[in-house]
């Protein structure tokens, strides 16, 4: 296979160019143009030379290189050593010849005959190579410990080496009671000369982003591990970005989020399924939907995949679960706020009381918080380790913490702050309210983790089932993380008539595009009464870790300002 | 909980109004007027006398119904009796009473005092209940048996009853070997005085679909169970559509091929990530992207997650898969086409040759389709009883079938018909070059999955690995099921060099918004190679149950012509 570095890009075609108007040159031009030809020829002839001379050194060099065929750039490297990961290093393995793929993570020449680099596999399994030119006998020349040395950071390479004791314990490298002495090295994918965002910046908290214009500063990273950039950074270098460990550890908590999500609806008999991201009408409130023209139409992203789930209700699945995008064109840049993120949605037929779906979504999140603090124990630990934050704590089984909203709203008159002595129980929970409300909770009631129930009908959408015994309430309720709303959700009206009634109660149109067509699903055939709620992955991430901002805890995020990357 | 058939919606507001203009009336007028009223005082007076004498009458029929507690409209419905599923319905449960919750399917008077109502609980679960108004003793009045007679199909109702057997099995039910003498039976959600959509159409294959304004019938619902819709009508009629035994079946086999793709790569070290929706440029190409304002920029619908998938890598994921929405706004109106559909996709880090890939997407696959066929058994063999199709072949393990693009031609032109005896090996197959190539490895190798390798670098786009031994082809493939494409994967480059000549070469402008970027990711940190795959769930689906059209594979199908529901 070739070398990919002799495929030069081809030359841009010159624009504008020397040819210039109509009228001849003049002598002196003529004369003078010449003199600079020849001198032009001497310099390429010179240069010429020069590059003989460096070829056949160079050449020379090569052919007395002992050790040629075991190092270079290659496209396709082939090793005959087995593989081991790096993380099932043990004493077995020492003397033993192993072969590794890896990221250069730092590389340092010790005078001209031997070097250490750094070799990253994954997340933050690194080891320490050494190579050295010592024995006539080894397979390593001094021109292939320069190379070595030569190779950019964050270049990927194929190596081959023996596994040895150190000397000492390697510090910087998660396995450090071994080291590899190398004997073949080859560079699959060279990094660049200079990285826009270091390893250890990448590792390390951040130090600021931007809150709707001003930046907001962090002193989180003053014990960090090392160097630390904006958020901005990052974003711009987003394969650096996520090569981090610390980006890593929040890349397998909130995949395992996903997952234990998933785990527990699928034990409870729930179906997946997927509803539909264009929408023909902005049938939630169109202040914050995002529009598009269609086939000479408009259509529509869903900021919600609510009223298909109750569809699929309708449509005779029982219990059923989404994981997927959801779009809001909300020009708000604060650090919970994304225009798109991804959702956990369930829906559920209720059989008897909705009380079954809270107990079915305490359930849910305990079964994602217990086993989160199992499975990704050394991730949460390495996050822990730059964004300090206090355990999460659960609830004791049997003793869930679920509040009306009214009990809520006394606790903040009655324990909370002065300026909340006068909330009311007809009026909505603001940020700070519920924040309050949360540290007087987890010192109440040790947990950070609680529901609030039976909101207020004014502060709940027309869909929102009331309570037939006192319809200032709704059998609504909210869930909470460390005093932040997780998830809303509750019983929605399955009965066309009560919808209707709601909505122009509520001044809804019934009416109205997308509205009528929704009134009119409960009327094609009879629909079982029915709760769930909504998730944000990357909120409940972000709160869990505490983060100081939901961009950490996304893949690509999206705000009002930031398309990219790509 | 009060009934919410009392819910009245509220008067809309009269528009316009009798209040005419400034003049005073004529006596004439105003004696007319009074005649008028009076006899309508005498006409409320007569419906209020007959008002009463109904009331009265129903009062007492009421008060002589001595079953009036056990039927009835109820928004929630608590009852005693223990709840067993009907697919666990056995012998056991003979002369028990159970609950049961389920859509009245059918539904039969027979005389006045006794009715059959036809019960499905959720799939084609259904059973026979019985009411009879025969002994006095029992819980049952000729009011109650008249009640029932009259709850409209596709109500949703909470019934208890008493296990029997049947006089002789009930063919039209599932349960065959049992029904349930109804005992009480409330009614939870009403279905509409007529269907939309009955039961039968909905659950027959659809008569007709519209190709490019053109109606497509069909002629496959002549042996089916019953009446026949087209698909615009299932369209109206979601909720009717999805609850047909056939579309609840075609359902579990879309989430059996989900959890299926998801399961093995799972078991293969593969991590879920998400893409996103909104993307800055229209990097794969302007033509057949959906664009929106976007806070006075333009933002794009993603077309495929493959990017970010690359970056993915770059970033240091060694493998990675996503299931979720790609958008095409391509304005073809066909059988196969979607604007919206989902995508199952999958990258990975390529160790030494990119047939690792390969073989990666053969065992995803086969484990899929073999899986399926297991756990799918009963909704397969419902499928094929109103769709007909030959079972899907598959290849025995090690001789999977795996032709090169020239070999595919070959074959193409030595055993296929007239019009293909003259393809060459650099032209891209059509449609129907695809199905005849289908057909003759079906004939030849037995199997209707099978893999086309190194297409012609004419064929593929700029981001395709050349094959470093005959640069006219790539180290691409496509997939393909009983003759038609169903992924299309490849090894990309990952070298930016490399990447950019390529462009050149393909008339791409590397410096074109969002290449230019793409190109970056590059370069910001080696990137190893890389090779994946992109499936379109819906066609696997609709190809694999041979289905006429691939909305029916969908949830909710969106066409350039069709974004509803909703």
């Amino acid at each position: 296979m070739a070398d990919n570095t002799e495929q030069k890009p081809e030359q841009p075609p010159v624009e504008g160019g020397a040819e210039g108007g109509e009228q001849g040159p003049s002598k002196k031009a003529l004369k003078k143009a010449e003199a600079k030809a020849k001198k032009e020829a001497e310099k390429a002839k010179r240069a010429a030379e020069l590059e003989a001379q460096r070829a056949a050194s160079a050449a020379k060099e090569a052919a007395d290189d002992k050790a040629k065929d075991n190092y270079g750039d290659r496209d396709v490297v082939k090793l005959e050593a087995p593989k081991v990961a790096l993380k099932q290093y043990g004493d077995e393995h020492l003397g033993k010849t192993v072969k590794l793929r890896a990221w250069v993570q730092q590389s340092r020449m010790q005078g001209a005959k031997m070097c250490f680099v750094e070799l990253r596999e994954l997340e933050d399994w690194s080891i320490q190579g050494v190579i050295a030119a010592n024995n006539e006998g080894e397979p390593v020349s001094k021109q292939m410990v320069k190379w070595v040395g030569a190779v950019s950071l964050e270049s990927y390479v194929a190596v081959e080496g023996t596994v040895a004791k150190p000397l000492e314990p390697v510090k910087s490298c998660k396995v450090s009671n071994y080291e590899l002495h190398i004997t073949k090295m080859y560079c699959i994918a060279r990094g660049p000369e200079m990285l826009g965002l270091t390893l250890g910046a990448s590792n390390a908290a951040i130090s600021s982003f931007e809150v709707d214009g001003q930046m907001q500063q962090l002193s989180l990273s003053e014990g960090g591990p090392g160097l630390s950039a904006t958020l901005e950074t990052h974003m711009d270098n987003i394969v650096m970005h996520k090569r981090a460990p610390l980006q890593q550890a929040i890349q397998t908590v909130r995949e395992n989020v996903r997952d234990l999500f998933i785990e527990y609806l699928k034990k409870n008999d729930f179906h997946s399924f997927e509803p539909p991201c264009l929408i023909g009408a902005a049938s939630e409130g169109g202040a914050n939907v995002f529009g598009l023209p269609y086939f000479g139409k408009s259509a529509y992203l869903a900021q919600s995949p609510q009223f298909y789930k109750q569809l699929e209700i309708a449509g005779g699945r029982k219990r059923v679960y989404c994981v997927g995008p959801v779009f809001r064109a909300e020009n708000s840049n604060t650090p919970r706020h994304m225009t798109e993120f991804t959702g956990l949605d369930m829906e559920m037929e209720i059989e008897e009381d909705y009380h079954e779906v809270i107990y079915m979504l305490e359930g849910l999140f305990l079964y994602i918080f217990r086993n989160l603090e199992e499975r990704c124990k050394e991730q949460i630990a390495l996050v822990r380790s730059i964004y300090p934050s206090e355990p999460f704590t659960l609830p004791e089984d049997g003793k869930e913490v679920r509040l009306t909203f009214a009990e809520g709203q006394k606790l903040l008159r009655e324990e909370g702050p002065e300026e909340f002595r006068n909330v009311t129980d007809d009026e909505d929970m603001s940020t700070p309210q519920e924040k309050a409300l949360g540290a007087i909770i987890r010192k109440k009631y040790g947990t950070d983790f609680y529901v609030l129930d039976k909101f207020p009908e004014s502060a709940r959408p027309f869909y929102a089932k009331e309570d037939p015994e006192n319809r200032k309430v709704t059998q609504a309720y909210d869930f909470f993380m460390r005093g932040q709303e997780i998830m809303s959700g509750g019983q929605r009206i399955n009965n066309p008539t009560e919808l209707e009634a709601r909505m122009r109660t509520k001044g809804v149109d019934p009416n109205s595009s997308g509205l009528k067509e929704y009134v009119n699903f409960f009327r094609q055939a009879g629909c079982p009464p029915h709760g769930g709620g909504g998730i944000g992955l990357d909120r409940v991430v972000a709160f869990f870790l505490n983060l100081p901002n939901v961009q950490l805890a996304a893949y690509y995020p999206r705000t009002p300002s930031r398309l990219t990357p790509l």
